[in-house]
């Protein structure tokens, strides 16, 4: 596997993330071609309707798209409905979070696997929420208009943040449903979407790690791929009571087969197909490089803190899990962006489009704007990656507590994005939600925090000075959080609760320490929304603009972790003049094993080895399609064309992320759990026939 | 599979071939290091004693060293003997030669696979024979003393041809075995080997072509693979009795498995590791340009015959491997030699080897005598090229008939170097060997031949007037073939009894014309052995000196088709970051061919699907290990430390070839059938538990 899942998207704090940056139908990028190939991640609102018509003859009618995005669900990542009483389809990596959650040192999860013998033994995940896509609404005018007025950079944000918070208030109060504005082609476009959303979420099933992630990092982005990466939740009501969603998906009476035309729903994170020229190289040669050492220094640390005892590997694992899935996924994504005809195609598509939007008569140069504040971000790059609280840490939560308490004093218009009104109820659930820290781990995270500060900033810098103190990265970080109590949740409830004067009371290490660095944060937040958002947003406009009379709506917008609708087929494909097949088979998993003779990562928990002669070797167990996925796509539900379920997508090809091979159309793929192994895993290796039952029957 | 097996050569009528150029080891090429890794293909007379006990703690006896020689066998490419009663173990693709010759429309084993239930059945190989080195002895200063006298480099090359020819002569009527003179290292050494040869072989057991060659041209090259490619003959004596070996291999009492250090007899055609580097910018550019394209048209030929019937795909069958196969390896060869990292490397040991060159005192500059040499040879390569006869056609054997009519009526310094005493007897059996042409096939090949030549010669060449005669290809081709009579055994039995007067006295279109390109491909012949040979071989003894004053015989000479010993261990290797393992298992092949739903070259013969349950799936099949193998090497024994047989080699990987992927010592493999595997077929697939018995007993 697998996709930086959504969730890892904070770590990464740049409007410019590069995922699947060269996913086929990158070089379409500006819209000066229609679509060839099965290229895009599409709106629900702007389905490619006509494109799978003329390509596969397949009309997805009103009534096809409805059920299938009632039926999808962002979990973290993505998922989808599977039954009528709830029963929700993801990956094993997205549900790792959970797993992690909710193990402990006497119980292991992702090492035993878990199935729920009855309702009553499904375990709440803390802190999850589920939530589907019920209505939008374009907005654009609204909050164009808002912003339209001359003025400062400084003061457009500010109305155009006020625009946008006002909206989703009124939303949310009028409907009672969850509502965000979702700004689309860098600003060109914004909608409203409305959402219904659970916060009580149910582990069901779940293989072994073993099983999910078979042949670990060496084997991840790679096809031919053997992983049963599948978990099985409920969702429940505010009552206690399964949801019974809108739709869900069934089984497919005929199991997916090589060249059907299949489609995928889910909540791809970032693409940058749209980027300029100028956004694309100060990706390559700035912030690519600056995630991937940091990326490096921190499996360097998680392997040497896993190496301390079995429960440390354990505390670490699905943290290390998720570096180096990003960390692959980054360095596939550079290589891709360094290949020189990669770069001369964009740069003559760009040159296309220059022309073709001098041809319309529209005034300015939003290229060299663009340009100017790529220039400005990149110079801020370091000081910003440096000052993160780093992700998901102890202190990262410290930070939130202290953000959160002095930005809901200010408007909207004033707050960073991230805490507006619209964001806060997820965030407060992730405040208080009952997860486990582990004192050690936190140490060696927030020292790697620091070093990664000391190498970023010079050494007089306020950051260092506040966080070191003089000490060095170690000692500072076990004295801040020596006699911290952020990592009990009741702790950080009352705080929660007590506003600013509870931060400002605290006498808490950790709170102290964010309560001295939230200014500088703040500061280098607000100056990137004032000089590099806001001239990117308008510059988009105007690109916008031009791209909608020449394409309408053709040419999808760059993923933004919302709902998006993909087409293809399924196909394998030849790679360097290798035959890759569609599928492959739990046969050929027992023989992978075997042929590594059962060498780590390539072992087989004992379940699975012993499925020799109980699940019949042909069965299929994971297969590539065409479908567009990045990370955030994990966990999105494969269906036919009559909407019925036929995979689990889990991971890309390292083809589809660019990588050392070259980049090729032919060759990228998505690579899915076939049903059929779902199932068989269930019925005759799990001993969890019941839920097989629920899968098949949709109740 | 698999190695343009070493047959193969005469179609590539260059001294500066290019198989395996980036083998590993090639830039120890000029000797200024010693042997770090697993490299090299030594011959037994100066075996890697020393290297093998350090890096290994091996110690090879010379009672070792003389038993792996007594087993292993030229058998067109390589085999052993496996037991005391003449059985030898080869490729099926090696054995698709054969297989060949004793098919027919009615009786394809190709399609069926063979197992001689009794002796009785076996099945005699028309004009194959098999021979193992006995003995050698160093000749080197008898024939430099020969040819050492100052005059033109045509005299030189003519004492030099006499002294060898004399050597082989004496040589045979004395010991009554076959003996022939080695040229190694380019000329800087000339060994006598001594031979002890056999001209009946028996086809005993094969497999399906698809199962020998499972995916196919796809899967060529490629590991992890899926390939039964074995076949069993017995050798027989004069006296129609089986051959009882000087030895045999035993089978391991312990199979082979990951880190085993293992060795290899076999037969290597050519490597170009002592090439300096305008000798590689010839071959880049010119010669293997050269050989591709001929080689992208010869498989356009053949698919367009194969596709009239399943009889004229039957008749084809082996010559479209044998194209596919080289036009893979010698695009991957090409590829390795364009990545400028390697020409680099190149240059800079020519430029320290030039340095101690200069140091040691030695005269002359050998490497501008080679760059004129290789400028001289590559004027002529196109009209070479055409002119040859096109690789075992039927023109080609009548080619064959008039050269050695008019050829062994000089002294053997006026021959072409083919033609010499020494190497008459093969060419005899061969040319009166009872094998089948197929007249359509051979109008078909010619016309090829003819049209390669309209591409490369002038319009008004006089091979293309000879051999058009104004007419277009396929209408000239026809009309020598027509009514030629050549394809007749006792035809081609009679003009060889003849001499010059039935070759003068025939009426045969074929022969006429073959008489009209004769002096031509003379002239051709003697030119470069005149203008490129002698002079490269005078350079080369000097290269030689100063190599062997660095070395000793620490660097081992380019391989020569003859026999050598390498030396390496088991090993799976990780490339592009993908991990592959050691060996790949019987149910792994099984899941392969379910996993492309048994398509086309996917697809199992029967006897193969219907073994699940009867063969254990964890039994291994095929393996890669660091030994060095390349066209010729096919066939060869793999033995372990204790000189028992482990495994069959029958390929490298694309790593060992060079490749897009750019050459790492790290991952250039040989893959083997795992000896394993081969039993279990024998014994559960095959219906021969016998010669499953014959192999584990030796007799």
């Amino acid at each position: 596997m697998s996709h930086p899942s959504l969730t890892r998207r904070r770590r990464r704090p740049f409007p410019f993330r590069g995922t699947a940056l060269v996913a086929s139908g990158l070089w379409l990028a500006l819209g000066l071609g229609s679509a060839q190939a099965d290229e895009g991640m599409w709106t629900f609102e702007h389905a490619p309707v006509a494109q799978v018509r003329e390509r596969y003859g397949v009309n997805l009618t009103p009534e096809w798209l409805a059920a299938l995005r009632a039926a999808s669900v962002n979990y973290g990542a993505s998922a989808s409905f599977v039954s009528e009483r709830g029963l929700l389809l993801t990956n094993h990596h997205v549900a790792l979070r959970c797993i992690d959650h909710i193990s402990s040192a006497t119980r292991d999860i992702a090492a035993t696997g878990f199935v729920a013998a009855t309702q009553a033994d499904e375990i709440r995940c803390p802190g999850d929420s589920a939530r589907v896509l019920v209505s939008n609404e374009d907005v654009t005018a609204t909050i164009v208009a808002a912003s339209a007025q001359a003025g400062s950079s400084e003061v457009r944000n500010q109305q155009r943040k006020a625009a946008i918070g006002q909206l989703e208030a009124a939303c949310t109060s009028s409907t009672g449903l969850r509502c965000e504005v979702v700004t689309l082609y860098s600003g060109a476009m914004y909608q409203l979407y409305r959402y219904q959303e659970w916060d009580d979420v149910r582990l069901v099933f779940a293989p072994e790690y073993q099983a999910a992630f078979f042949g670990g990092d060496p084997d991840n982005f790679v096809f031919p791929r053997f992983a049963l990466d599948a978990a099985l939740f409920r969702v429940y009501d505010k009552a206690g009571q399964p949801v019974r969603p809108a739709h869900h998906l069934r089984l497919a009476s005929t199991p997916a087969k090589e060249g059907d035309v299949v489609f995928s729903a889910g909540h791809p994170g970032n693409t940058d197909r749209l980027l300029t020229l100028a956004q694309l190289t100060a990706l390559r040669d700035v912030f690519l490089p600056l995630q991937i050492s940091s990326a490096r220094a921190q499996q360097a640390m998680l392997h040497t803190y896993s190496q301390r005892s079995p429960e440390a590997a354990r505390q670490a694992l699905d943290k290390l899990f998720g570096t180096e899935n990003w960390l692959k996924a980054t360095l596939g994504e550079l290589e891709a962006l360094k290949q020189p005809e990669l770069v001369a195609r964009k740069a003559a598509d760009e040159a296309r489009f220059r022309s073709a939007y001098a041809q319309q008569g529209l005034a300015g140069d939003p290229w060299s704007d663009i340009a100017a504040a790529s220039q400005r971000q990149t110079a801020n790059a370091k000081e910003k990656w440096a000052v993160a609280f780093g992700y998901k840490t102890l202190f990262a939560m410290a930070g939130d507590l202290v953000a959160q308490a002095y930005e809901r004093q200010m408007p909207q218009g004033e707050r960073m994005a991230d805490y507006r009104d619209a964001a806060l109820p997820r965030l407060e659930r992730r405040l208080v939600a009952q997860v486990p820290y582990y004192r050690d781990l936190e140490v060696a995270r927030l020292t790697q925090v620091f070093e990664q500060a000391q190498r970023l900033l010079p050494a007089d810098h306020v950051y260092l000075r506040a966080s070191l103190g003089g000490s060095t990265a170690p000692v500072a970080a076990e004295r801040w959080l020596r006699s911290s109590r952020v990592d009990e949740a009741e702790v950080r409830q009352q705080l929660l609760k007590g506003g600013v004067a509870a931060i400002e009371a605290s006498t808490d290490p950790l709170i102290q320490l964010a309560r001295q660095i939230y200014p500088l944060r703040r500061a280098l937040v607000r100056a990137e929304e004032v000089q590099v958002d806001t001239p990117v947003q308008r510059a988009a406009q105007a690109l916008g603009q031009a791209r909608f009379t020449l394409n309408g709506h053709a040419v999808p917008p760059d993923a933004t972790g919302t709902l998006r609708l993909t087409y293809g087929r399924v196909a394998g494909y030849t790679s360097n003049g290798q035959a890759t097949p569609w599928k492959t088979t739990w046969g050929g998993w027992l023989a992978r094993a075997d042929s590594f003779d059962q060498r780590p990562p390539f072992n087989l928990p004992p379940r699975i080895a012993n499925s020799r002669g109980s699940v019949d070797p042909r069965t299929p167990l994971n297969m590539v399609s065409t479908l567009e996925s990045i990370g955030g796509s994990s966990g999105s539900p494969v269906v036919n064309q009559r909407g019925e379920l036929v995979g689990l997508i889990f991971d890309s090809n390292l083809e589809a992320l660019g990588g050392s091979y070259g980049y090729s159309e032919e060759t990228a793929r998505s690579i899915a759990v076939h049903t059929d192994a779902i199932v068989a895993a269930l019925d005759k290796v799990y001993g969890a026939p019941a839920l097989a039952q629920e899968m098949r029957q949709g109740r």
